[in-house]
């Protein structure tokens, strides 16, 4: 019979680079778990950086930054085994590793031996791959290291098992996208089912940049039972119990399995709140037009930092209805958040007098349109210069898929809330929004989408439907579908080379918009890497 | 005694994605090279996608896309072998690949060992390496295949000529950077040296995107003389005969060793006209200032595009000075573009007429001067939408490194010439292209540098001497030196902290710039990849 071991599971939101901070976090969230009772507490990948830190790793005062956070950890292991993951140099080739540090010593290092390098993951660019499994053993058990993407193949968990594992602890750094949650779950179910052994699936938490990691750790037993679910989008620290290799929850399971929307809704609002904290914003203002994408976004910004943070106007023109002024200021008046309207036709106006001579004789086309937004855009960012607030992006993925947005225009600004979440979607959280409580007011959502740049413009008058385009969309981004297969699963070939060809033209656009979060698993980050310059042409 | 062999290396200029159009470009130059009597032709690295291709590589119809490429390639190779690269998929797993084609059928496809995964390359995220030499046999010659990275190391070399290879292929897609020339033809040689083998470098020429390839393909002896140095910035066709292991020119060199200047200068207007005209726009519009940035901006356009290309707009408002615009004015006219002046002052006065509430009580500050900015980004933003002219964006290194840079105001365009040229090169490029021509008023280079944003302002007020500046960039960025080594070498603590601080914290601004022609070991596009929420402290 095993001696009895008490689990705590370190759910913490790092700050990028801040190895200093993190490393007190860190010392902090250890001495809770002592206190609590446990014999060992497990970080996440990375922990001392954050993840993901990107060229960080590159700096040369790195490991001596790691070996001063070190020397704090091994103090604050006096009472409690940590198991904390950090980048390791040795003879010049760098590692991404996981350690257990106990009274003082390093009991064993592990160097992950999967380095994702697809999607939004560069880690070949830093690191080597480790060779070996590492099992350290602690009070009678056997400690099995992981990292992340080791555990999506079989062999370093059976490697570790075979090396006389009895508890698997992973280490991850593993960004949201929807749908992700069921698969982690399964994929370690799978491992228990396999090799009989427990694990531990430790996740960070919060918005970094474009990405944002959910937490959503957990605990499987032997048995292939998922005995804890930590909660998503909040820092945690839960507590299981393994005694003769039965695993069981010391803290209660808090996360009800949440539906998409609800799911979607906090990884926004969690991006958002993140950025504008981590980054030290005072507030964020935003372009309210009346529209959807700007009524869901100043809800978000509203429920990620409050709505005395949160600043709205309303910069009409002569095609600003009458409707889309009164329902952003009864948004606006409904979340509380200051709202003020300034009118853009006298700098119009200025600008094309200005441009009078080089525009005489030509015909009106999308340059007055495009006009509209940058004085729009200026507004913004003229008080966000003087306030210190950031200006918040309101634009979705299907337009910014197919460049329906102006640069400098309302791509202005420092975070997109909707960058990655297409038009269908953005009505759905609307409506989700809603069902929490009524601030959007109805006709907002149920109205036909308009940018309001020219007399009686609708958004469908020059795209497909949002339900075709959507699907469209992401069938050609996501899933790398070809435009054949596109159309043999049911959709006009005039709609989907349309599409297409909008997307291919308009990378310039996007590679000079802001950054925002990302949800899917393909969003217009550093997922998705295509030349400007670019002679493909679709379906030929 | 062998058979004589004649080989023409193939210098071209491809349009990443177009492989239909690269590929009747490479049979073009295969036709014209056997009517001039060679057996083989050679030509770059992925020659028939261009490179990179980024994330092109993972779209569906790739395979498909080669496979009629191929089919065309092993036509046109009836009179003379074909070496070529391309991507190959093989059981799903992709491969950058080097091939000979000879009557129909390939006599050999060898795939590349070293993958580079630093800097600006991201080949670990499309392939996988390949293990085994290639020696093809062809006319009584053994050609041992390499691809670009392979030859940075000696092991593909040795493994070739240890398998029999009496002709090292090596196909490139080498990108410039200042001093890179020389280190391409040191390298070679050593290999000649080691191996007593001959070599034929093959590197592709023109711009894609933020990276310009110089071309420079050369021809190594097995007694390690360069016999044949192929021209810099040029399409071009070079012949060598190999008879008896011996290597020997049948074209003449094309390249007296250029200086720094004179190549940094070429890479410039390389990447403007390719970034242009890939793109097909008319042309180009750009701010003149009376300032040097973009007076050399304004030189390099012209140059890369003829002035008939390029249109020059200067925009005053109070602080510019009389010199500024007669400066300005005496330039255009000098180099024959078309030039006009719109002034801000209607529309920064209604800006901040319509702000006036929100300033009212508060200082003047920044907002200010990048109200200004913006109001000429606005503008030219205008005349490209309405004209097609892309607005070629004029900042240099230096500001894009501090932040010292509108977003959205001076940072809005499509392309930025001088965005890897630090300020005191700005300078010596000025000199160089006078040198040339006197088309920069004599003026413009002396006159301290001033943003003309504020009254009486210059950038030396606020920022340490350029030379100073530039050197601590430089040793910060390129070299990644830490502040402490820096302020070692005779740099005062101070300015070298608050130059660290501006670069760390501006990376927001870098996000949204424009790309633009790197020339450097870093620039500021692909090869720096820093967080924006980055909790870093320099010096801790």
């Amino acid at each position: 019979m095993t001696q009895s071991l008490n689990i705590a599971l370190a759910q913490c939101n790092f700050l990028v680079g801040d190895i200093p901070g993190n490393t007190t976090l860190i010392c902090q969230q250890a001495a809770e778990a002592a206190v609590a009772g446990a014999d060992l507490i497990v970080f996440s990948e990375l922990a001392l950086t954050g993840y993901p830190p990107e060229d960080l790793l590159l700096r040369p005062s790195l490991q001596r930054r790691i070996d001063t956070a070190l020397e704090q950890i091994a103090a604050a292991s006096s009472e409690i085994a940590i198991a904390i993951g950090y980048p390791w140099m040795d003879n010049d080739v760098l590692y991404n590793c996981a350690a257990v540090w106990y009274r003082g010593e390093e009991l064993g290092r592990y160097a992950k031996q999967y380095l994702p390098n697809y999607q939004v993951f560069d880690e070949k660019r830093y690191f080597t791959e480790g060779i070996d499994s590492c099992v350290i053993p602690f009070r009678g058990h056997q400690l099995g290291l992981t990292v992340c993407e080791d555990v999506w193949f079989d062999g370093p968990v059976d490697d570790a098992v075979n090396a006389g594992a009895t508890l698997i602890l992973n280490l991850n750094a593993s960004p949201f996208h929807m749908g992700k949650l069921e698969e982690r779950v399964e994929l370690m179910q799978r491992h228990a089912t396999r090799c009989k052994v427990p694990l531990l699936y430790v996740n960070q938490v919060g918005g970094q940049d474009e990405l944002v990691f959910d937490g959503s750790s957990f605990a499987i037993s032997a048995e292939a039972h998922c005995v804890l679910q930590m909660p998503s989008w909040q820092s945690a620290l839960g507590y299981v119990q393994l005694q003769d290799q039965q695993l069981s929850a010391i803290s209660a399971s808090q996360l009800a399995r949440e539906d998409d929307l609800a799911s979607l809704y906090q990884a926004l609002v969690l991006g958002v709140r993140d950025y504008v904290n981590k980054n030290r914003f005072p507030g964020v203002v935003l372009g309210l037009s009346g529209g959807i994408d700007s009524a869901l976004t100043l809800a978000i910004a509203a429920d990620a930092l409050g709505p005395e943070r949160v600043r709205a106007v309303m910069m009409p023109f002569t095609y600003t209805s009458d409707m889309s002024k009164s329902d952003a200021s009864l948004q606006a008046e409904a979340m509380g958040v200051r709202y003020e309207s300034i009118s853009i036709e006298p700098m119009y106006r200025e600008f094309m007098a200005g441009l009078s001579d080089n525009f005489a004789g030509l015909a009106v086309d999308t340059t007055e349109e495009n006009l509209q937004s940058r004085c729009r855009g200026v507004l913004l960012m003229a008080l966000s210069n003087k306030t210190g607030y950031m200006v918040l992006t309101t634009g979705n993925k299907s337009e910014m898929a197919v460049g329906y947005a102006t640069l400098y225009g309302d791509m202005a600004g420092g975070y997109g809330a909707l960058k990655d979440v297409y038009k269908t979607k953005v009505f759905a959280l609307a409506d989700y929004r809603n069902s929490i409580s009524p601030i959007i007011p109805q006709r907002v959502i149920d109205r036909p989408p308009s940018a309001e740049l020219a007399p009686d413009q609708k958004d469908e008058d020059s795209l497909p439907p949002y339900p075709v385009l959507d699907s469209i969309l992401e069938r050609y981004i996501e899933h790398d579908d070809s435009a054949d297969s596109i159309i043999a699963a049911g959709y006009e070939r005039e709609d989907v080379m349309r599409v297409i060809r909008l997307v291919d033209v308009t990378e310039y656009k996007r590679r000079q918009a802001p950054i925002g979060v990302r949800v899917t698993r393909r969003g217009f980050g550093r997922d998705r890497r295509y030349p400007v310059t670019n002679g493909w042409k679709a379906g030929v």
